[in-house]
Order: C-alpha cells, then structure tokens, then sequence
C-alpha cells in the first residue's frame, strides 16, 4: 500500500474482493469530514453482497469498498462544519440521505430514496484508511470509550430503532424472535428501556444461552415440529400458545420484535402478539410468507417495518455504550487487521454458531 | 304476537330463524335503558351466524335473537342515567364493555374480552320490540334526523374507526379497497376529512358507479390475471403498479383501507402503499394470506386492524350524518316490516348487486 | 427600475424604505431555483420590522428586502432541481432551514435556528423582481390557481400548521380568539376537517360579521369588563363560562387556538379549554402574562406554541385553495402595483377594521 | 378500639382530627374487595385538607376518614372479582372512576368528575382497619415486598404518571424541581427509563444532597436573587440560562417537571425547556403565575399538566418496585402506629427538611 493513497478492501464482482490503492477522498461538500477508519464490523449484509452481489434493487454493477460499521478520526472537515473538529474520535452513521424530499423534511430519513449507504452499490464502503462522512452523521466518542465501542455502536443504533418502532417501554413484556447480534442488543434495550419481562427465541442453545447472559430474562427453544397432520400454520399457533403459557404472557407480550425473517418466526409473532400490541418486522427473509391477517385484523395489531435508523438513534446509541448500560464487547469474538479482511469474511461466511461479531481493524498505513 | 311481550326474530340453529315471545327484557343495572327499536339494518355478520352459525370463536349454541344496527325511543331509564330520558330517540353502539379489564380501562373497549355485543352468540340482538342498552353506548338524534338514518350511523362509525385507524388527514391519497356499503363509507368520510384523493377498487362496474357518486374521486375495475406464467403475487404487484400509474399517485397512497378481506386485495394493497403509509385491514375473508412481509418492512409501512368502535366513533358518526355531510339515505335500497324479516334475510342472502343496505321495521305491536 | 437589474422595495431602517436597484439573485446551490415574483401579500410583522425595526432577537441591522407572502413564476432552476422546471408558477414557502441540525432531521424544521427566512433580518424578503428559493420549498400552483390566490397561500399555510398543532378533528368544537386573516382561516380550516362546531372571538362585530360569513358556525362579542371589583382573572374565567354556556360547550371546547397574542384572550382561552383539551398559543403580544397555572395543571391541558409551518404545510395549503374548499379571494381587500408598495405600507398601518389583506403586485420591469 | 367495628381516623373540621369506630363497610358492588389496611402514607394533601378543609372545588362539609396511600390485605370479594382472593395482599390506587363517561370510555380516567377518591371530600380514605376497594384498583405485591413498600407505591406512580406525561425516554436530559418525595421519584424513574442526564433543583441542601445519592445525576441550587434592577421574570431567565451552562444542556433539556408549584420555578422552567420540549406542571401552588407565554410559543413548547394516574401506572409503580429498580425503603423516615396518627400529622405539618415520608400502621384490632 502506496504512502499518500487510499488503501481500500473492493468487491469487485460476487465472490471477487481484494485490495486496491484509491485516490484519498475528498470532501464532496462544506459539510464533510473527512474520517481515517479504526474498526469496522462485518454485517449480514456486507456478506450478502460479497456472495449474491445484490440485496433487492440494489444490484453490484461496478465496484464498491465494502464496509459500513465503523468508527474511526476526524482527519480533515469542511468549511461548514461546526459540531466536529480535527482529531475526534467518532461513530460514523453511513446511510447520508438527500435533505431535500418530503421523507427528509418530515424526519424519516430512512426512507429517502436518494440515500449514499456506505457499501450499498454504487456507494463505496468504510474499509479503506478514509472515508467522506457527513459531519452532522458523525456521532462523537467520549474519551473512555474506545474505537470497537465506537464501530460497535452500529448494531446499537438498529436496536435503538427497532425498540423505537415498537415503542419498548416500562412494565412491557417483549419477545424478541432471533438470538444474534441484532436480536440480543434489542433485548438488552428493552431490558434498559425498564421493560418488566423480555424473552429471546432461537433454535441455537449456545445464543440462547448467550442471550440470557447478556439481556434476556428467559429464552425459549421452538421444539421441532412432530410430524403430524397440524399444518405449518397450525403449529405456528401452537408455538405461540406454548411461549405464552411458558413464561405467563397472559394474552401474549405488548412487544414482538421480529429479527430473524423467518417464516415460522413471522406467524407465530403474530399469533402471539397480544390484541393491541405491536409486532416490529425486522429481520428479512423469504419475501412472501403465509400471513395470519384475520387473527392481526380482529386483535388490531399495530405491526410496523424497522428499516434504518433515525434521527436520534446513533447518539441514544452512543450513550447507551458511553454510560455503561451496554457492553457491547462480549459481543467481539474476532478481530483481524486490515491486510486480513479476507480471512475475516471468510470466518463468517462459515457462520460458526460461537462467531458473534467479527472487527476489522483500520489501514495502519 | 302477545300484548306485553317482546316479539323477536329468533335466530335458533344455521338457516333456522323464526319469531318467538319473549319477555320484556329488565334493565341489568341503573346505567341501563330500554329502547323500543325502530329500525334495523342487516349486515354481513348477521347473515354469517344465519349461514354458518359461527364467526371466529362465536358459535351459536342456544338460540339468539338477530340484529345489531338500530335506532330506537328509549322507553325506560335506570336510576343512574343522566345522558337520556324516556322518548329521546337513539342510536344504539351495540357492544357494550365490562368497563373492568385494561383494555377498557385504557380507552380501547373494542378489544375487551366481555363485551356484550348484540347479536354475538350467546347475546342477543336489536330484532325484537325492545333492546336493552347501557345509557353512554346510546347516542340522542337530533330532531331533523329519522330513524332510518339512526340505524346507519353503525355501518358509518364503523367507517368512522377504519379512517381513524388509517390517521386519513388532509391533502392525503387514500385507496379503498371495496365499493359495498363500508368501502364507500370509508371514501366518503375520507373526503370529508380533507383526502386530496380517494379511489375506490372493486369488480363489480355497477358498485364502482355508485361508488364516484357518493364519494369517491375516481375508481379502479382491476383487469382479470391473464393466464399468463406471472405468479399471483406478481400479478398484485402489477395491480399496484397500475394504480399508482392511473391516478397519478405516485410512491403510491399515504392510506390502504382494505374492506373486502380478498386475498389479492391484501397483496395487491400491501405493494401500493407508499413507503411510511398506512395499511388497515378492515375486511375478513380467508384467515391465511400469502403476504409481501420483505415489502412490509423496508417501506417501514404502519400496518393496522380495524375492529368495531372506540370512544368517540358513535358521536362522530351521528354529527356527520345530522351535519348533511354523509347523506345516507342512497344507501338504503330496500325496507321491510318487522314480520317479514325471513324475506329480508333472504334477499340479502341473494347478494344481488344493487341491493346495498336492507332495513327492517320495528315490531310494531 | 434598469433593465437587467432587480428592483426591490427595501428597509433600511426605521419606517424608512425605498425601491433600490439590486443586482439580479444568483443560485446558492444546485437545488435552488429562480422565481420571478407576481404577487406579495403584507404582514404583521413585515409591518412590525418597518415599524420597530425587531422582531425578538431578529434585529434589523443592514437594510433588508420586505415581503415574505408571495407566488411567481419559476425563471432559472438548479442542476439538481427535479421537481420544477421553468415556467412552473409556485407559492414560495418563506423559510428555508439548514437541513443538518437536529431540529431539521427530526422533521421540526419550523424550529432550526439556521432558517434563511425572507424579510427576516439579515436575509432579504420576496419584495422585488426576483428571489432566490429551495427548489423543495416552492409548490407549484395548477393552472386554475391565480398568482393572487398563490400569494395567499402563506397565511393559508400558517392556519394548517395551528389546526396540526391543535389536532383538530372531526366532531369536535373549536374556540379560535381573533377572526383577522389568521383567526379566520383557522375557523374555516377546522370546518373543513369536520369541526362541529366553531367559534370566532373578537372584539370588532366587523370582524366577526366577516368571520361568519367564511367559516364560523357562530362568533362572540365579549362585553365590556364592567368597572367592578373582579380582578381581570376573574374576569377572563366569567367569560369564559359565558362562552360554554352561550354555545352549549359543556365542560369547554376541545381546542382553543389563540390567535390575538392578548393576555385577556390567553387566561380566557385557558379557563375555556376542556379537561384534557388543547390550548394552541399562536398569537404573540405581551411577552409575560398572568396564567391560570393550577387549572392547566389540574384539568391537563396539552398547551402548545405553533411557529411557521411544517412538512406538508404547504402542500395542503395549495390543495385547499386548489380543491376550492377554501376561497381566498373574499380575503384580498386591496390592490397595489410594485410601484405603490409605500401607500401599500401606509395602508396597513392604518388598521382599518375593513382592511382585510393587502396586496402588491410583482414588478413589471 | 371495638371488635366488630372499623376504627378510623376522621377529619371533622379544620384540625380537628381523632378516631372513631366505624361500622365495617360493606361492598358496593359485586366487582368490590374490602382490604385490611396494613400501611398507609402521609401526603401533602392529606396536610392540606387538615390544615385548610379544602383543595380547590373539594370542601370538606362532611367529616372524612384521611388517607390514601395504602397497602393492605384482601379480606372479602365480590361475586364478580377475578383477579383478586381473599388473602392477596396489594396497592391499592385510591380513585375509583364512574366508568362511564367520555373520559373512562377513552383512556383519561384521570380526568373523570364523578370519581371516588379516598379522603377526598366527600369520600372517606383508608386510615381505617378496613377500606372498600374496585378489585381491579388493586394490584397484587408480589411475596418480597412488603407492606411498606406497598404503600410507596403510590408515590411512585405520581411519578410514572408525570413521566409519562412528560415522555421521558433514552438519551434525553431532564431538570427535576423540586426534590421532596414526588420530585426525587421522578428523577429515579427518568432515569430508569434511560435519560442521559437529570438534574434536581431545590432550595434545600439536604434535599439535594439526598436527590444526588438518590437517582439525580447532579443537582442545582439556584443562588438567591440579588437585590438587583432585575424583574423576577428577567431573574427567573438568567437562572434558566444558569442551569443550562452549568450542565452543559446545550438549548435546554429536553423534559422539565415542574413539582414545586412554585411560581419561580415555573417561569425558570419555562425559559429553560428546549425548543420543541415538554414541560410538565405538577406541583400546585399559587394559582395565577407570571408566565412567558411568547417563549413557550415561539419555542413551540408542549405544556402539559399531570394530575392522579392513568392505566398502566399502578402496574408499573409496583414492577419498579417488585425489580428492585426502585428503593423505596430510603424514603421512609418515620413510622407511627395507627393510634399515634394525630402525632404522625403533627409531625409532617412541622416541615422538617430530614422528614420525607412518613407511615402509619394499620388498625391492629
């Protein structure tokens, strides 16, 4: 890697990522940063790419850096920018949206369509030695936390909104179907945000049990299903009858939060909610399921998509790490330098059940 | 029928109807009055325990008496009631809540488990000379407004709850998926709270006709699928497509009010919504629906049931009709005396298209 | 006025205003487009600068160019501008904020403090031959709306952002005080979202002549305080039962939107306001006023401020105009050519009861 | 003190307080419970009623047994009761509502005329060994916590209420006034529920002090006013401005509960909240205050005031409690028993400032 250059981690095609030498970045307006990257998270969809080269509409047609979970140091900004100087430490938000359509000016920036997501084609990613992030989606770090905390603070802020979205509060019961990194940090942010009882779901004993020590209160194992006459959605039911006797849910939890995408997850959700509660879809999945839109009409479920984050999430997030509440480090069981990223996409493409969150570590040179 | 009893039209087993004398019913508790019924509308759900005996978990197991939408003169108060007095003319919400469980404690009595609603197994309904009714579900009419207009402020409180639900405002775009007597409701009180837009969907022509004259600022006849190799889901998506091209309505619609319950109007309603918009379900049909779940969550859309009436619906209902804003007098296009309800049932039975809202007299001794 | 310049009507201090030749406006940035002015309503606080030369914190310091309430014709655009072309006729939403702050990602950007609000000082008004705006603040106009009506759509704007505030909704009753340009529009606004009931309050009959001729369903004429020993409390609480019981109010209305800026008309409308209701502070006059602090408390009030205008504002505006549902015309009292903006001026500060709202016209040349 | 009869505390007239023997009530209706009180708190209003006979519109014109911050032990049921047995032990929430008017019907209960609240005139209170309760007003303790404990949870719930109220949530900032028993609550509950930083204000170091170790992440005491040219509102400013830089709230915290009622807190508050914040007023005092009505527009406040507890807060008082996210125990400092109830009285009217809360036992025979 040439001294003056950009050293980035590129996919090129499916399958094909390798390093290049990039131009460094430059500002593109006033009210850039421009970011030397420290650590960077490896997520399902970085992955994804890597091996489809596309998520939707989203289709890799030319080149892309990958990454987008990262933290790293404010080397260079912009006319404009007030809230950042050189020399912080920050958590960089990377989906910048347009500012200009009603999404935007109404606060749901999650949704503009004219978006730059990092690592989204045609945007290039974090994993590079800099970055060009917006200065007001750069969150700062405060002195004790440190640049995993900070690349960490991404899987927080998808928390952070999915609790949002479902309106998590105090004396609340939450299920929370999938045991991942996503699925556990939304049990501790319930747990936090004073909800009373909070269950994890999974089929994985070793997240399951890694979420009761980390936030849930309990965990459920779905039993496989007996091969018997019941249909798929007829055991659905039956599981979401089994979860509320289990743990005393009554009518079933105010919450379900969805995080894994799975069919027989997304049914049994609903038939578990209770009438008036809200169900959050977060996880994605097989696009079109077997839906129980009767029983979601005649018990007014809200049920809501989490997409994104919104205005508030990253430094809720920041905060939640900053102040102790979360410890996101049991979540970092791998770490790989930068000249090593292959090693690290590799390591989760194997999807090892004891691999929760694999960190990148920045271009040293 | 006896002097100083209560004629009713007796619903007794599946497609077993037949007049009976009952005793006059006695008022439960001081917050109770008796209303001497002028008039019932038949709906769908009537007809269904006529059919089948069963909706969801209401199975008919002792005979009921039928009916549900009505006006009437209150007759006799309770000691406690001071909202009412003997010969104010009603509206009559026919559920009534137990007023103890948190659901009604919070504002949200359509969700309480012990409502006593008329004309749900085991309860009996309006379809007799007198009804016995809690004072605060029973709505004065002004004056000018008749007793025919009484008994169809329920089908527009229900219309009422769906647009409520759907939060319509002004200067939004809704779509309305059907045209018989809820659908058209929903356009019309969608314009009255100021929908830029309203378009009405269903597949029958003469419904759709009716429908731009009562409310509706345009209408959709969706084309049949062509036996071509596209999917069902496909096919919804092109429907979606096609209306927002044909109205102009661009991401699509803010709100989806889906009131037939049609598998492929879900579908087809879920691909409409714009990104962030709402979509109720109001109608029930099959209770398993294939479902665009991945569509659902990244357009982050709001996703609701409707489900009988909250605080406020009834009142709102009655203002709109004595107001002039909902004339619903071109709903009614059939009338029958008390003693020939069986030909009442029977015709709607027949599903003609252009019977829309049948009504039958009170007994009238 | 030179050809190839841009003629403004400009304060340059106290009661000291003039038409300057300007150099024509450049393009701030790629969204930003062009317009050439075609008609300027006057304002109170276009006034209140000429005036006071302050408005708060808003000090004039260096001249300014008056106007804010204006309509015209697109003339160059941006390079990223999509929604407009040249030729487009749109009403100009006056402030344009700084899309970075918290304030404007969160969908509040009424409150950004980084606002380029026209005629505010430092920032130059629409009084002149043209004016630089955000393309995604400019609405177009169809071809039906006239530039007068386009004009009008400011105050329009500002009564949908009170009654947003407010929640109005249909069937409730609505106590607007003051029936100006504002109080009126809030009146007639509230109708069209299916108010049952509106009051108009004022202290000029002319006012509330004109204000039930547009959308008040009836108006109020508080007498004189008789020369008693009630405090002015006592006094604001006494009228506000005359009201209740005048209008058959009850407990009070269900929104109270203060339009005058009086601190009789704020204690009155607090007295006023249902248990539970909504108190909607609009107007602004004295800085400190005596308040009935236990009654809000005790009765939960939700009090709200309302300031500019919101996502959707304007949008709904035109479509309010547009649809016909609002006709601004009885509003335009008076006419003045660009040249006349001075006796335009002078004019307003006349006060005169049947002076209802003042036009200028763009500049010709 | 006779067996088979209800000792009790009873205020007759100002003052005058002493025990009499009651019959034992009896249950009104079959959804009752009658409780054996085990605890019972002291509260301002009871103070009050002792001290002056009157709060607001309630008079005290008959005698009244005081008290209503009770635990207690269930002893007999009604034929209607579910959720409750004989021997149950609960909090019992002392407003019982009429269950029928608009107000029950939609969730605000809190705001319902005819409800029953103990030692309220002319309701009597639970400072009797026995108390007439609605089952679904009391919420079962769980086995570890104890009676006394029982009792707090009224206090408790004052705080959830005005949280709620003020939607306190993760990553905001929030300023406390008052740190008495309510304010020092609301300052553990906000944090509780995730508030980035509280800040408690008092005029009592020992207060403070008590705040800091209780749930307060800092405390103020403002400074006394010097004898300056300064206005109390132009004080009541600067100190905002004071608060705002000693904490580094930047524009001002995002929530203010006002507890105090005190009439400079209340403007201090006012200027203090940030633009678009919540301000609650809880605390009652003077009943007309100096209030800077254009900020709190201008600033697009949303004021709202907090009276009793809506559905929901009961729970949740006792789940803060149950989980030991709560310690209510520090805030009991004294104890009497039940015949010792004029010196408990006498006690709290003496205002010390190390007397928080104090408790009386329950009748032992």
């Amino acid at each position: 890697m040439t001294e003056g250059q950009n050293p980035a981690f590129v996919l090129r095609a499916i399958a094909q990522a390798d390093f290049e030498d990039r131009p460094i970045p430059k500002l593109r307006d006033p009210w850039d940063v421009r970011v030397q990257i420290a650590q960077t998270g490896i997520c399902g969809s970085d992955l994804h790419y890597y091996d489809h080269g596309r998520i939707g509409d989203f289709v890799l047609t030319t080149p892309i850096i990958l990454g987008h979970e990262s933290s790293g140091t404010v080397v260079e900004i912009g006319s404009a920018v007030k809230n950042l100087k050189v020399g912080d430490r920050v958590a960089i938000e990377p989906g910048v949206p347009c500012r200009h359509c009603d999404y935007c000016r109404s606060g749901s920036y999650n949704l503009c369509p004219g978006t730059v997501f990092a690592a989204t084609p045609p945007w290039d990613g974090t994993l590079a030695k800099y970055f060009i992030a917006a200065a007001d989606y750069c969150v700062p770090l405060p002195d004790h936390m440190d640049m995993e905390q900070g690349a960490l603070v991404e899987p927080v802020a998808c928390a952070v909104q999915m609790t949002k979205v479902g309106n998590v509060r105090a004396n609340q019961t939450v299920v929370v179907f999938g045991c991942g990194p996503i699925g556990v940090l939304c049990q501790k942010v319930s747990k936090i945000y004073g909800a009373k009882k909070v269950i994890g779901v999974d089929i994985s004993q070793g997240r399951l049990d890694f979420a009761r020590s980390y936030g849930a209160d309990d965990t459920f194992l779905p039993p496989k299903k007996p091969s018997s006459e019941k249909t798929d959605m007829e055991w659905s039911e039956q599981l979401a009858n089994m979860i509320k006797e289990s743990f005393n849910l009554g009518e079933g939890p105010d919450v379900v939060i969805e995080a894994t995408g799975a069919a027989s997850c997304i049914a049994t959700g609903i038939y578990l909610t209770k009438k008036g509660g809200t169900f959050v879809q977060a996880g994605m999945g097989k696009e079109i399921v077997d839906f129980p839109i009767t029983i979601a009409c005649i018990r007014d479920l809200t049920i809501r998509g989490s997409i994104r984050y919104t205005t508030g999430c990253y430094p809720t997030a920041v905060d939640l790490v900053a102040s102790g509440k979360i410890d996101v480090r049991p979540l970092v069981t791998n770490r790989f330098k930068f000249e090593n990223a292959k090693e690290a996409f590799q390591l989760v493409r194997e999807k090892h059940e004891n691999v929760i969150k694999v960190l990148i570590q920045g271009a040293q040179n």
